[in-house]
């Protein structure tokens, strides 16, 4: 029997000890997508207690409480506290088999050199020691991420954003110290389903772009302003949250037809409302594919299933799934689109349905020209998924249907600084299985090799496909 | 090499064994949905030979046969006999990768004491002595039951039902014995079809809850009549057989009046088809909510695929198959449409279609209320997939998405008595997952906790959650 | 530490390894679907250089190439050199993870004696030493299939062919030589999309059957002829490529009339096409019944999905992926239609979806009539599926869902001379599932019976279910 979650945790060979901790374990990290406030990074935020650190915004585990039959009072009902933190820590040992029972304990060992579980009986010494270091100028944002070897994170930012914070701390950032780049995320221009609210958006963006949007191409033209500025803080992907994909083309002259009677309040039909959101999204690829940015779809993930709950708290609290609409045409026909005009930018493909690796996996391969290894590539294993099966699948899938090694790999998709050893995390898997390869001789014992793949996996290969300014090894 | 199916049959290391042999293997079983006849165990019936036993009924058996190439004439055209018995042991090497293969072996070895395989040569000496022991009483239902410590089922019944077999059964159960309790199980009040089918059963239930089932309210009060029938007759649970979800939601006059118009013998469109069901069973789930009582909704079978098959033999004779369509959205929002009402009830959700598998685990995480721990539940590897990677594949994805240690665990579904040893079979591949983490350090080292787990996912889950009257440890 | 696929390659433990050295690896071969061109057999072809084996016209490689940043001048751009085949090395490091890595340096140990990885460095001498070899005679096409014991091989071959090859094959065909037998692939009868390259194709179809094609009930006779032809040259499959299984049911008056009018121009609506597709293929059907054939259906591949590459290079040059359609309820309509009839032929059911492979493994199920065993059979993992983890799927798969044991195996599907190691790649992970199966006690040490069970999967249950004429073992 292993000691639990030791220096060897997800290594069970020599060659992946090896890997792990010859090779991959000391890269640095480029979080490119991840939900980080920009504002606790420019105001180098710290916590106030682990109760916050951990439980103030991450429905995550909020989910899991509720499914150990935690009520709602004791979750949201009240400020992070103490209480919160012991309905936590009763969960944690019910979490076996869940990704945030590896995260938890790589979480306390990581940070707070804590190397016991978390359990009820545990709780009260583990709450005292963490927030004894909580308080110190060791767990302020910025240090964090620097203790982490954190070269750059990409936030992800409306084009209506002022990214004020980014331009703040990009003006006192030193020397080596952690890049922040904005990501364009342009999902609210696409959102018809409630005109009055996107007509205020479209106030908020025009305020943003310095255009009045009247009709498309002011549209358009905004969208690209605030793109133009994106790049100029450094952002190098845009990112969009796809329920399924769309693909449905018409004419510019009908797609300024719809958007005139939407700017009038009238509502579209399901198919001019995909015709609108076709255009908007080739445009934007266009866009990204003329600045060399990477464009970042992500796709199947249904929100606010639960109408009670998202009346009380709102989005993002814990209310999603994974939808499993049919993709591979659409898909196909969208890449396609933006392809014949030579107009396809470097593209990552994400599915919230782990059963679409193998479209994704294939639909990728028809768009690979060359112009760079690895231009389209299938995201890491996303959300629900991120966990050691689904990122061994994902894995396991890129390689069958495209090139592992070109991989840009991981991301945390986090909204906690707490969240960085999810990096090790895959780390470990990645080299859990490259190295049983080797083991079990499926590959030959070349270490220079595949040691040099597994640090292109956990950063130079990022490095290389977004080049954010800046980032240096 | 192991031996053979041995004791530590699918225990791969120290750890799975100790979890199985000193925690799950003396539990005993709540069975809380299968397809035992309530006459049998009424009348403690007993089985002819072994083909009656395992052959009479069992469509697994038959389609393992056909595929094996064994005429319909030696399956079902005549009275299980050694004929048959013979056909069925030639094939049982044949089966090698099937669960059926497993399942004939531990019955033969738990029941009978039969150390050796199946083959064609072994199989003269097995009909003799499997023969013997079949004419004693310890082969009599409730004896079966006895041996296998099975403190409950739950039988699957009719809402027409007399439950004449249960009420003469709870008559003369001795205390200690094996509970029986009906499930509501209404899937003939939504067969609208076939309307002239439907009319008469409206006319069967109509007589069993005494209501003149004359309009959509009539049907709705005697279905809940019945329910409160079932009630007092412990059930705790209803079943549902549902080819996709449905949720096509209309107010209760436009219900009525479908109801009224297909009474007349005028046959729906589809949607109206889909309002009529969708209303009927959100009404059931009230039901089930008001008196607390588990909702099963079992998704995506598709049955009676061979026409000419159906035509000679009828249902259930192994013609049925895994459906592929889309159930995110329409499952969510009739899920959502009973708990704006706050009478979203226990809920387990299963699919044919093991790709569901995320799906199911994450619109189950959207209604998790922290009511109870594990309110909403993915059940356990449903027919088709009740193997061992099947199982595994749940029990992983049940992990990641949401709390295994809170599953209500196994079922057989069987219409047989020899079935039970599934459940042995069940918990062996828990413990060999679980106890493989703590083999490898993913886990601490803790038999207590995880000893606890898996005897909680064994059976005190299921005796909580369903809490059926009368059931002890 | 194992070295790099030596003897004992994908065979981890003692069982597996006596299973495929002592029965799987000495039986031949039946590669039953295959793309060789039938001139390269009957005039004995031989490779201008390894560039032209490997490289002439595999779209595996090419599509891997350009993931890897190769641009496509250096591809297809011109006569394959050795600057191609520098690209390719230089691309086969890293391709760890892909079957294309295997598959390469199993050619490399079978033809032609090199143990050694192909990487940039070693690249010009292995051009040197394999380029010495491919001069000689034992590198002509028929030479190649004789070492690797191929006793037959199905071509894939329009009903319009004039299969001159095959005639000409089996005329000079030596005793003991392999066998070539045509299979039947009338997916441009089909082929409604573009009516005027239809309205040539039936020219050249009523051509090569000597019938004139101005009705309906003419096409049919057309095909039915020339499917006698086939019969008469040894063919006994057909093949059928469909993006989706198609199930729209009408009466022949029907079907002619959509005929008469697309013969002259009238496109189709979809569900006409649908209904002419349907009719034509419920009718192979039958002629495949009739005359003992095996049907194959590939479903769930989209092609061509890159506009402007498919412009410049045409089909079957690396732009096609996998689709995500529902199958289920069309794909038992359809087989239901002709067992309704007493004419469904064996039948081979492909996926390129592996989502696919409950949905196949359970409609199969439904069709098995006993009247042969393994009647409906779960088609090999095909192309993007043609894999390690791919492989293992579709054969726990067919294992829990149907019988492996009557499994007719493997095929290479390729295009190229060199891939027959494909064959022997198939094996070992069969002799791993079952040799593991063996070594964990979960079946028994029987190795008269599993050893026979490996070999009728390598090659008796293909020799046996197609029954190619004058093939022996």
């Amino acid at each position: 029997m292993k000691p639990f979650m030791n220096a060897d945790f997800l290594l069970p060979d020599d060659c992946s000890r090896r890997l792990f901790h010859d090779y991959a374990a000391a890269m640095p990290i480029i979080d490119y997508h991840c939900h980080l406030p920009p504002v606790d990074i420019a105001s180098n935020a710290g916590f106030k207690n682990l109760a916050h650190a951990w439980l103030g915004g991450d429905h995550y585990k909020w989910r899991a409480m509720r499914s150990n039959g935690v009520l709602e009072a004791d979750i949201t009902g009240h400020e992070p506290d103490y209480a919160t933190f012991l309905a936590w820590a009763r969960t944690v040992p019910r979490l076996v088999g869940n990704p945030l029972y590896h995260w938890t304990h790589l979480e306390l060992q990581r940070y707070f050199g804590i190397q016991e579980a978390l359990t009820e009986k545990t709780a009260p010494a583990i709450w005292e020691t963490c927030n004894a270091q909580l308080s110190s100028a060791e767990f302020g944002a910025r240090s964090l991420l620097m203790r982490m070897k954190v070269r750059a994170v990409g936030t992800t930012d409306d084009p209506a954003d002022s990214l004020e914070h980014h331009i703040a701390y990009a003006a006192v950032r030193q020397p080596g110290e952690t890049v922040m780049v904005p990501s364009y995320r342009p999902d609210r221009a696409l959102a018809v389903d409630d005109l009055s609210v996107w007509q205020s958006y479209l106030q908020r963006l025009g305020a943003a772009a310095d255009v009045v949007i009247d009709s498309y191409p002011a549209l358009i033209r905004a969208l690209d302003a605030r793109h133009q500025t994106f790049h100029d803080l450094g952002a190098r992907a845009s990112d969009h949250g796809l329920t399924a994909p769309f693909a449905s083309f018409a004419p510019e002259a009908t797609v300024q037809s719809i958007f005139a009677r939407m700017l009038q309040g009238q509502a579209p039909t399901p198919e001019e409302s995909n015709i609108f959101k076709t255009a908007v999204l080739l445009e934007v690829g266009r866009m990204n594919a003329r600045r060399g940015w990477a464009m970042q779809l992500h796709l199947a993930a249904v929100r606010n299933l639960n109408g009670a709950m998202f009346g009380k708290l709102g989005p993002d609290t814990g209310y999603d799934a994974v939808n499993d609409e049919q993709i591979a045409s659409k898909l196909a026909a969208f890449m396609d689109a933006l392809q014949r005009d030579g107009l396809l930018p470097k593209t990552i493909l994400y599915s919230l349905n782990p059963n679409d690796l193998e479209v994704l996996g294939t639909v990728m391969g028809c768009f690979q020209d060359g112009s760079s290894p690895g231009k389209v590539q299938m995201g890491s294993a996303w959300w629900f998924n991120d966990h050691i099966e689904g990122m061994r699948r994902q894995m396991v899938s890129l390689g069958n249907l495209g090139l592992l090694s070109r991989f840009v790999g991981m991301l945390t998709d986090s909204r906690s600084f707490l969240s960085f050893p999810r990096h090790e995390y895959f780390r470990r898997i990645l080299c859990g299985l490259v190295g049983g390869w080797m083991e079990a001789g499926e590959i030959p014992p070349d270490f220079d090799t595949f040691g040099a793949m597994v640090q292109d996996i956990s950063f130079n290969n990022a490095k290389n496909y977004f080049a954010i300014p800046g980032v240096n090894d």
